[in-house]
């Protein structure tokens, strides 16, 4: 399991870019096995990660229509292999740290 | 008004940084101006953007300590001045787009 | 065609990183249709988006040693569709416009 | 000393961006302090980190013009404390491993 956050940038539209978020989301649903957080930066998808590079392939390329000719897509993925990470076991750790 | 998103990768220690991101929480909460949000993936900082790095700079030299010798800091800074920006009105406005 | 920007980070080893970024490029010297670049902060490739992916995933896996049990991997993907995307040619361009 | 990369993405113009960073070069060419290399994905600068943070906020004002009302700045900050850290260094430590 690991944990990706991605972002997508449409060139050539603009400021408002949220109808593109919003595409990027119904891609992601359509793949029940990724659990998926909007943040007002970016989405964050947790799942296998062969399952995460595909669809993350697949929200870079439908993100170009008639108006984007060019699309510039950020990604971070975090693996871990000791242990199982999640995105909700990520924030309980920092949480736990600030309560003590 | 401007939104940053910053995650700090301290060099040497790991794979657990949970007591990092708690230490740069802690800088935040003595920046009364600024609203932030905890993902999974990094911090969401709102306020000014001067105010913004800032903190961005504290919290950088922060994770610096006896067993932490080098600092990765990542940012992302969106800045808007044709209308109000803030991490509610981002989410608010993929999220209208998605319950059409 | 498109860019990608690739940069690995360990986690649990450093500071010195260096011996995974050439890690890294021998991963990428293994598949001759992709174009690399080595810069102080990352690895850039030019090549076909499909290739550009599976060779990033490649050397994800291999970062991760008897050492290593987290590893942050992060992405820049940029492509054009309506015209050549080069790494020369970015270069070009923004020389051809500092020159005037 | 430290090494910061930068990517700055106007947004409302496009898919040509080279301009813009040119624009960014101007900005940098009057700081004689910080060392700068073009790379086809972002500008990596070296200096002090205060100095480098100073140049990071005066191109990502400097981006904004008549048609752009909203940017966004990427930006990745390396600093280490237990020796220097150059670009040209980066680059030989990796080279001095790929060539054994």
């Amino acid at each position: 399991m690991a944990i990706a956050e991605i972002t997508v940038v449409p060139s050539g539209v603009g400021p408002s870019v949220s109808s593109y978020v919003a595409r990027a989301h119904r891609v992601i649903k359509k793949h029940s096995k990724i659990k998926c957080q909007l943040t007002p930066m970016s989405t964050i998808l947790e799942g296998e990660l062969d399952d995460l590079l595909a669809v993350i392939r697949e929200i870079h390329n439908s993100t170009f229509d008639d108006q984007v000719k060019r699309v510039l897509t950020l990604v971070k993925i975090d693996e871990r292999r000791d242990k199982e990470l999640t995105m909700q076991g990520k924030l309980d750790s920092v949480e736990s740290k600030l309560s003590i």
